[in-house]
């Protein structure tokens, strides 16, 4: 077996070559390193092979002579099990002075806990283990273009970091050691799971109030309401394509990971939790092996082609401007009040709001209100946007309206008793970054 | 035509004879009440022509000659198209210094405007209108033991009492004025309506983690996690009973006139507004024309016999007494917040708790949490049952718990919330009814 390949790189074992991992590790070896995976499913390797990797019939033999073992399976338990199971966990074969490279996301106290196994239990104390949570999706997997994060010791830092730069666009270190990379994918994925969901309630509300819903996409895209995940999510929903581009089940599980998080810190996670529970909702539903954008159907029963049908629908122009713009507020003031949130539980986390603006801004979890509440939140001056008053009373109306159509707003209506909740408490007159007392209080 | 019965009694016109109003037609009849009745449906009118009642072709000749009209119709615009459309309208046919008794559930300020209509645009200054909204569900109604809630001029109160008397075993007139009965009722709804929802999602929890339904439900009557609503209702689903009793499209219904009015006096309503989205979801799930018990089902799609087949199986003792016991502190903490809600709201709306508390005891809106909430909030000692902190960390615990299904809990997650939210200001100390400052946050 190759120690190294013939330009001297060392050899990586890969293990979880699901649609992400493929993506990853094919662009390993295309930057020369030699790859050997393994996957429970045979399946997953033909690629791999085709590209002239090799498989492993287990993880302990995968990581054999490896200096680096990247694990990108689906979530924590999967992780355990390929490490530690019983004679054939890639713990009894990593070669003397391995990285281990942890892609999954996972809560930030895990990969800690992984290490201290390592060391401890299986007294392999000259183990290093980074975790290295990265954001982008299947395309820029497959371009070598995701968002990584990377947070562990120095040393392990330096080693890992020359493999992650060949499928990564933008790499970054976060301050904090070892699962705080985790922390900022946590508050990412908070945000990318929210705008998923806001963005199958607003597109479900703009179809039963009658509206064309491919042009009001169209405008969604140039206005203040964009999302990076309505952009990236809403086409499925416009063509009924519910093949799995990323399942509903990772949102199961990574909003399970950021209210988990809430519940241990004490803190609140008013929309991450309306969220979260339209995801089991729609899991619970039976969609949850198809692609993520599906959970529009859980607003739609009666016709889960509606979304898709209304792409040809042609609408009076007064109304269609009047519900377009309604839609896009809705969209633009709980993407700025569900960054309140996040950015608040990154800041109880202990995280900078400036790294997490600069990476979030090019992750799966960016839109444009994001962006101006983080800028606000740093303390510089923006021209504000609206009053929560101003905020409120457009969400108030909105919900009047819905309400004629009996249409659930889970997540406008949670949004909306945290901007009614602001003014009682003598905010009004703020912009949206002041709701950053909400979630401390005490601060009042 | 009569105009009075052999007994002297005053012609009374009835209209609306659905599930309830047929009950009540038959008690006045039985009281020797001359009854002339009209619906939509010539089927409603059946039972009262057997009891001896007369039938009318038309609202307007409904009321001819009586001196007494009931309006029991599903909702405001029903109200309206009795009253008011042209030409067969009730008001072109109302008796001199006739009375119009409202039943129907409606918003607190719109008996209000309908006597305003009568008075000035139909020139009826001399009629006299009351509401008088009712709660006890079809039995009740049938056995002539309902409770009513009545407000009103006192002249019209006086006239109309010994007709509301014939149907009701418990009658309460509302101080403040026409549309005060429906502020009462409102908050009656808002709990029962909660209560239903709440009951959904624990008996759909129990399902989902291995107990036995049927022995649940007797460990709940007997608990502190009592209410009337989960007496009164679960029964249904435990046989798969979806059979109207009463149709789920009632409480989508009254949820609006409930956060509606929050709306308008920009009070959130947490946990009612979490509540009305599952009636939603349930409504658009097709539910909307089945019992409201039938709301289980969107918790439990994979299997909508799932509580049912619960009642026969058998669970390991130790997990059953642990799991109904959390499932207990569940219902008994949420019943706890939501009264704290319902009565902040009715403080707000201008009403007594003690009226409230004395009047939904015997309602719909009952539970043994209510009771207890509303006595320390009239500031009466109760021995303090638990703290927020210990509230807040046994919904935690039983959050942790869900999660691991990944079950949506819904109104448990939002009562969790707000329960964060207090001991995060400093509340953990006290007793539920301190949570009333979360509602009126500049008491702090």
């Amino acid at each position: 077996m190759t120690k190294a390949g013939v330009n001297g790189k060392p050899k990586v074992a890969f293990i979880g070559l699901g649609a992400m991992g493929r993506g990853m590790a094919i662009q390993l070896l295309s930057e020369g390193f030699p790859v050997s995976g393994f996957d429970v499913n045979p399946m997953s390797l033909e690629t791999l092979l085709a590209m002239g990797g090799t498989a492993a019939p287990s993880p302990r033999e995968c990581v054999h002579d490896a200096s680096f073992f990247i694990c990108m399976v689906a979530n924590a338990t999967q992780i355990e099990h390929v490490l530690f199971t019983e004679s054939v966990g890639a713990v009894f074969g990593l070669k003397k002075d391995a990285t281990i490279i942890l892609c999954s996301t996972v809560a930030p106290g895990f990969p800690q806990k992984i290490l201290d196994q390592i060391h401890h239990r299986f007294c392999r104390p000259d183990i290093n283990l980074v975790d290295c949570p990265v954001s982008g999706g299947t395309l820029r997997a497959a371009q070598g273009t995701l968002t990584i994060m990377s947070s562990g010791a120095q040393n392990a830092l330096r080693l890992a970091h020359p493999v992650l730069q060949s499928f990564s666009q933008a790499l970054y270190t976060i301050d904090g050691g070892l699962g705080s990379a985790s922390k900022v994918k946590l508050i990412n994925q908070h945000l990318a799971g929210v705008h998923i969901a806001i963005a199958a309630e607003a597109m479900g509300l703009a179809a039963t109030m009658g509206i064309n819903t491919k042009q009001f996409y169209d405008i969604v895209l140039k206005s203040p309401a964009h999302s990076w995940m309505f952009e990236n999510r809403v086409p499925h929903m416009l063509c009924n394509d519910w093949s799995p581009h990323s399942a509903l089940s990772i949102f199961v599980k990574d909003l399970r990971i950021v209210t988990s998080e809430g519940l241990n810190e004490n803190f609140p996670l008013y929309i991450a939790s309306a969220a979260e529970r339209l995801y089991q909702f729609a899991a619970r539903a039976g969609y949850e092996k198809e692609d993520d954008s599906g959970l529009v159907r859980i607003f739609i029963p009666q016709n889960l082609s509606l979304i898709s049908e209304a792409t040809h629908r042609e609408s009076h122009a007064a109304d269609h401007e009047r519900t377009s713009r309604m839609i896009c507020l809705i969209l633009s003031i709980v993407h700025g009040v569900a960054a309140v949130e996040a950015l608040s539980l990154g800041i109880k986390l202990g995280l900078s709001i400036k790294a997490l603006n600069s990476i979030i801004s090019n992750a799966a979890g960016a839109s444009k209100s994001f962006a101006a509440v983080a800028t606000a939140m740093m303390g510089q001056q923006i021209a504000p946007i609206r009053t929560l008053t101003q905020s409120r009373d457009i969400l108030k109306q909105a919900t009047v309206i819905a309400q004629t159509y009996d249409y659930p707003l889970q997540i406008t209506t949670t949004t909306l008793q945290l901007l009614q909740q602001a003014v009682a408490r003598g905010l009004g007159d703020q912009d949206q970054a002041a709701l950053h007392v909400l979630w401390n209080p005490l601060a009042l």
